[in-house]
């Protein structure tokens, strides 16, 4: 059977409920964001890791070194945001083909190295070694969190209010600008400053993390068309989500607008904008979002709802149902 | 400049030093078999990770599915055995190429699952995804030990008398009889089986990490001639090896007489045998010897000496100096 038949997804789900029993509680395995290690009366440890394999993920010539460096670190970290976590350690193994030259790893080290200092976040271990071909990437981060705070996907209630941190879609026009070689102009570099060097919500999540309010969240790596879907597949619940108030860049509208693309589409499917994805309580959404701005100097944009129902999200325009705008990445198609 | 020319542990140099003022002690990163993390007053927390490249740590048609998942875990958990900890759970993140089917897969998580099912370690995450053609695993376990209780490289002292937990240059003998496709035979079986099946010393890492006289620990994936090396250069010691002592087994004892192999340059710089590497206390190595042989049925093998000096080996067959037998494996040539 071919992989891409069942997707990632259906891999996992093929072996992962024969660890379930390994586990003793209150650690937490496979299903969120991060796995949970208790370790006293005052924290927990997180942990996540990820792989960026060359062309699959990246692609050599359409990303500086530097900027693979510190990207390549910022989704892993953007997993421990999404717990409400503090990142303290980092792990790297990389796999390096014989045509990259050791200038080229100096730049994409000193890249690492630039995020890490910015959050304080050592890189504690790791593994070097030869590849017949592609650059290949791996990292894993540990953080640590409040006893018990971790914020997890299996949180959301009926009632509250969905949330993103950011501009949705920006990330995945860079991609487009670079893999359809768009004409360069301040737009386009924009697109793919974005896509090529995000920022984790490393302190908007810790900050998050700290309000009782807050219940569900994760970061969008997919879209939040494939990923709000696991928070209410873990949850159990609905959602709407009403496009027109999806937070869209006044960028993206200028130049969706030229070269006629379809921003919702790019907004709810396209992935890589490494934003939060909350859910607030209703009765509390409006301190949250105003604590929120005074803090961050920023909206905490509400995009729709939870509702009780079967885990799938409903789309609304300007309070009229519409259909869903197109699905998330699926890296085995 | 060129990888080759500067190897692994010159690249990790190159940028190690950048990030060391950013651990706070206890905590500690690179440099050992694990980087450790405080979690109470009763246990550390340690952690490492290690990735296996397709054509360069294994090729495909020389190793079962099962065994290839059996070893990938193996690997790591020496690791956290080298500092006397016990693994705790596991990450796993894979590429995977489209010519690799789903059935392949899940003979790879049996052999996954029969080791983590063996000394009780949770899968607890990971990362799945797809790969242009190699098959690409890293793996990360972290394990958990006695506060302060980790045997580091760095702990070696003059006097102390050089132990190995087992039979060594096996694992390498496998990989010479697949490599150059040696008629198969019960010898052949049997070293082959050492190569793609190792064991990890888990339960003699956990009790030699429970005795005071057991000073510096590592596990043996290179070869001693490289992996004593970084004991010595952490503890500023010297160290004599003496080459009649090392532990060979009857089988290689056969083979290499009908071969006409270099049994002390396989024992010595063949590695991926994943016995254990300890300095003991002399005043303690007889005691702990024979503890360990009562507790493992299997004798703890003497092999030198640890000497005040500069960090290198000298060795000696039957009390005369001879020559190095060979180097450690380097990835980058």
């Amino acid at each position: 059977m071919k992989l891409s038949e069942i997707g990632e997804f259906g891999f996992i789900e093929r072996f992962a409920h024969r660890f379930e029993d390994l586990i003793t509680p209150p650690a937490m395995g496979i299903g969120d964001d991060c796995a949970i290690f208790p370790a006293n009366e005052l924290y927990d440890y997180v942990f996540t890791t990820d792989m960026l394999v060359e062309d699959i993920h990246f692609i050599r010539s359409k990303i500086s070194p530097f900027n693979l460096g510190h990207k390549a670190l910022t989704v892993n970290i953007s997993d421990i945001a999404a717990m409400g976590a503090k990142p303290v350690g980092s792990f790297l193994s990389i796999a390096i083909p014989a045509n990259v030259e050791v200038e080229y790893l100096d730049e994409l080290m000193e890249g690492y190295h630039q995020l890490s200092q910015r959050f304080h976040i050592p890189l504690m271990g790791g593994d070097t070694t030869r590849s017949p071909e592609k650059l290949i990437i791996n990292i894993s981060v540990i953080g640590r969190i409040g006893k018990n705070q971790s914020r997890l996907r299996s949180m959301a209630c009926a009632g509250d209010i969905i949330a993103v941190t950011g501009f949705l879609g920006d990330s995945a026009t860079g991609l487009k600008v670079l893999l359809e070689n768009h004409k360069t102009s301040w737009l386009t570099d924009y697109f793919v400053q974005c896509h090529n060097r995000p920022n984790a919500a490393v302190e908007e999540g810790i900050w998050l993390g700290e309000q009782n309010g807050v219940h569900a969240m994760m970061d969008i790596s997919d879209g939040i068309a494939s990923d709000l879907k696991h928070i209410l597949k873990a949850s159990g619940k609905a959602a709407i989500i009403e496009t027109d108030k999806l937070p869209i860049s006044g960028q993206l509208i200028e130049y969706a607008e030229a070269k006629r693309l379809n921003i919702i589409q790019l907004a709810t499917s396209g992935g890589e904008d490494y934003q939060l994805l909350v859910t607030i309580k209703d009765s509390e959404f409006d301190s949250i979002a105003n604590a929120f701005k005074k803090r961050f100097n920023k909206p905490l944009y509400p995009i729709g709802q939870i509702e009780e129902g079967k885990p799938q999200i409903s789309y609304f325009n300007n309070g009229e149902p519409t259909s869903e705008p197109g699905s998330g990445f699926n890296h085995f198609v």
